[in-house]
């Protein structure tokens, strides 16, 4: 499991409408900081700072090669936004079974 | 879709561990105020701060019966969420395959 600290940065990083944007490009594939920055008309030093909160998120790595830095998305990056949201789901879908259970049980027997 | 600034405050609402436990518990079902104050050991004002940020997150709604208020989750909270990182994940895949396809493509056909 994920520590508290790192779940937190991850969803921090999820919560801004740019940042999101950039997961959905790199999502497609990789990209450098100028092609993330362009579809979203933002300022590079900007686009630089958005990219840094997706990293500490655990969201994005990224790769120098030559004068050109690439981003790329960790392959496991939502698995653990996906499982915990999936475990919520299965509580909360048990709760209304038991919800419909009890409501719909017979109150008592004769025979 | 959702609109972004209300995705903003959904994901913004789960950057903390507090609210986190909050919405597990209330996955389990419908709880207090206090209920949901004791097992994290906080203050009910500051519960009721946390509280609020769910709810503006479209997370949790109350109900007041009495002097009683009860939270419970919204059975679509999660749904935006689950949606949106199954996309990522989709994308992400196809991104991959045809990365594998690239590679194993064969390079030139002699006959």
């Amino acid at each position: 499991m994920m520590r508290p600290e790192q779940f937190d940065r991850l969803f921090h990083a999820l919560a801004d409408p740019y940042r999101r944007n950039m997961v959905e490009q790199l999502s497609r594939g990789p990209a450098t900081v100028s092609e993330l920055a362009e579809p979203i008309a933002i300022a590079l030093p900007s686009a630089l700072k958005h990219l840094k909160v997706l990293e500490d998120g655990g969201l994005v790595r990224s790769e120098k090669a030559g004068r050109v830095r690439t981003y790329r998305m960790r392959p496991d990056a939502l698995t653990s936004v996906a499982q915990w949201v999936r475990q919520r789901e299965a509580q909360m879908n048990k709760a209304f079974d038991r919800l419909v259970e009890a409501m719909t049980e017979t109150p008592e027997r004769d025979d």
